[in-house]
């Protein structure tokens, strides 16, 4: 059982990962994945035995995170109990409304092995982003990175690869302590004032409020602030008033290394099917 | 109030600790510090406003972990309730033995950054143990860390920057995403059988057996063992047993790096102080 | 004397030059310079004291490597043998054509140091291509240097700090032997049959043909070939043929950090005009 | 022929050689090797088709480097002009005396692979020198090394990844290029006076005088001086009288990592024996 495979939306990863499933011999139907052409019907791609939806799931107006249209409320009832779905960053009213029809999702992203592993192409990523939008080499620049969880421990590590005078913020004393260890300054994240102004590079890793409009009055008129966490960390329209270079930087893993974000996911996949046995 | 320090007892780190206090003003008096002459008594250096004892407490015997000889049960009747006690590595009955005194001690390696500051000369001091003991440049050479906690990150880190050939077990999925992220090699902490062979070092830092005598008969026989823990994860007489080199390495942070290792306890004990105000 | 500094041609990093010299104080007129508005004649910035022209000097018509279009031949007669004049990259027929009018040039890239301090940025331009144009990580990839000169050495560097599987090939053993002292994979430049198809990106930097047809048909389909050299080391028309992926990067410098390599020429500038007094 | 090799004094890396030549099925006879007993005579030994002899050649009295005594005049009489002779380091004299007898000397350390390859135990070993004599870790300490070629390449390379803070002095424009691209402070030889008071460890590697007793009144207490250079670049004799800690790190590679030191020697000879067919 679950040689069929039907996914359901999602980014170029999805494309990829299509690929290799087929490659190791499942059959596998795709229907609104980019890059991918549709060569099957909606109904056809979701009888299979296995169900793969993107992450994250929903797009704000609450369609499917697909290349072709569809309001998740439609989906549910095309599915069946019998088969095995899964989705990342599942929220728990997506959650309720699959429970409603009946449907047990199971989240990849709760595999902590996932989230690191697609912690290494968003540091990537992140890197691209600073390579490309300033004009000074990274290596001897001074660059902070907000945040010492999964991104923030590789990014600072990447960036002092390359030679960046790297500094960190957080809140713990044992972070503190690591951050030292591994060779970079440390910072207090609620006691950033007063510091941020030889920053050319800010990375915002946090999910709540750090940077608002008198931190960032601090902040150099040639600083690029690249936001990383989903909840904001840095206030993008005081950065707009103020003139300051922002990018928000999100599905980096997609878009940076979808074939390494492919290969991340099938191999949390394997392992989540081996134990469903 | 305050101003008065006692150090009763522990290694060169003590020492280093001792000078470092009085630099910054405080009146200290030492007794049974290794590499520090007793000029005062016992009675004297006791009745400082705050006293600080060696980490761990006490050798196997239950004599004070000192210079001279004292059994730690004849040391808390000579301390009172209004003094404020600081020693490492408590264990229950230690810490019972002094309630019953009256005496709370706080245990300064309750604090997280203390034991990340230490992981930092103990991963300095297994290198170069690493360096002494084997006929071979770390450059290129295949070694083992078993266990990614404070101590095998650090270790990690390091032999690789060296230029080993670095691999290290761990037994959760998202320390070996870390592990393979970091760019060492991931291995199973419990699946060693079959791959021990081609190591020159395993460095041992888990609290639990792994190496017995079925494991280490893979073992090469030119391969140096080396024990970070305390509880012992490699077994030290079948590894005599097989002719094996085998160190137990303890106490690495008061041997390798004292002055350091001083440095960190030292600004340890003034977050402490600081929070008791 | 020296306080007037023309500058005639050149990509951004001689706009950001110009800024700089004017916050040092000179009294700056640009011509022709990429993103500058011209505010004087050519005539008006061609009679400075010093006269900086960029690198290389001409395009391959024989025009000035300039946003206006200026035959190298008439610039010549516009400037006097009393003014010192700066090039990069200077070619014997154009050394001699301004020789013909009296005129010397002094190539600022007989620096060493330059050329050493404009090898940073183009490794992270390399860097930023291969994070651009490759759908994987550069973290565990197989990416392979050709050359270990100033510019395949600090990419290598950069390349294995971030994680990816690092070879280098060279033809000397003497290098060879660095290759492998740093830790990265050595090969024979000179032996590079049957090793090339793990690959996922090929760096050249050496100045002569190494990459031909018969090489790169064991080159993978999904390879990314990166030429860093200006004499082509890739044979980019077979490359074509066999609908490999070709990136001809020049100048990066200029383009991936203009602010840094103008910093980098400002203070080799004024290595020059210290040592000329 | 050459199937027969005479290994004729040397320390424990010609021990370590004569194993792998006996492995890789060459008959061996050693005379006066560290750590070997001699079941040969002299003449035995000396008889082989192929001589080996230690690196540096003599002690400074003349005689051979070895376990046993023999003057250096008293070797050439016992060889012939038909065998091949390879020694390490040899002097314009002892090259002429030998030739005198009819005998050509190869120096293996003429093979610039050979001399890059003991840079790595070199600096490892210099390493742990500096682990085994400072009181602090070598992380977040500051450390000089004087001289940026093979060593201090190698040194500046392990220090920094070991998080010491790390400056490098030399008196080329084009070598203070590279020290700051590779992300240490660059320091001019000829200029240290007034920046030498912060570093605990210094390190020379060049070989003429550097650090004389002015600019080591101006060192601290505390700091570790290490000799790297067989010609003195700090004056011993000032370091005693100032009470400074000063070692004399000379044939590191057969001290510290005489394996792998054996393992580079034969790989040399192999090339030479490769070349001479």
């Amino acid at each position: 059982m679950g040689q069929t495979v039907g996914i359901l939306g999602g980014d170029a990863r999805f494309s990829y990962l299509a690929r290799m499933l087929a490659v190791d011999g499942f059959s596998v139907n795709t229907w609104g994945v980019a890059g991918e052409p549709d060569e099957k019907t909606l109904d056809e791609a979701a009888s299979a035995e296995r169900i793969l939806l993107p992450a994250p799931l929903t797009r704000k107006d609450g369609q499917l995170n697909s290349e072709r249209a569809l309001a998740l409320d439609t989906l549910w009832p095309r599915l069946r109990p019998d088969q095995r779905i899964y989705a990342g960053a599942v929220r728990e009213k997506e959650r309720s409304a699959a429970a409603a029809c009946g449907l047990m999702l199971s989240d990849y992203f709760s595999r902590e092995a996932l989230t690191v592993k697609n912690a290494v192409p968003t540091a990537e990523g992140a890197l691209q982003l600073a390579l490309e939008r300033t004009s000074v080499t990274l290596h001897g620049t001074p660059c902070l990175v907000i945040g010492f969880g999964r991104i923030g421990k590789l990014l600072a590590h990447d960036l002092k690869a390359l030679g960046a005078q790297v500094s960190v913020s957080a809140r713990r004393m044992e972070d503190l302590a690591w951050i030292d260890a591994f060779g970079y300054r440390p910072l207090r994240t609620n006691r950033l004032a007063g510091v941020l102004g030889p920053f050319r590079v800010i990375f915002n890793t946090v999910p709540h409020p750090v940077l608002g409009m008198p931190l960032l009055r601090e902040v150099d008129g040639g600083c690029l602030l690249v936001e990383l966490s989903s909840a904001a960390g840095i206030d993008a329209q005081a950065a707009a008033e103020l003139g300051l270079t922002y990018v928000k930087a999100g599905g980096l893993p997609g878009r940076a290394a979808p074939e390494s974000a492919a290969l991340a996911l099938k191999e949390t996949l394997y392992q989540m099917w081996e134990e469903e046995l």
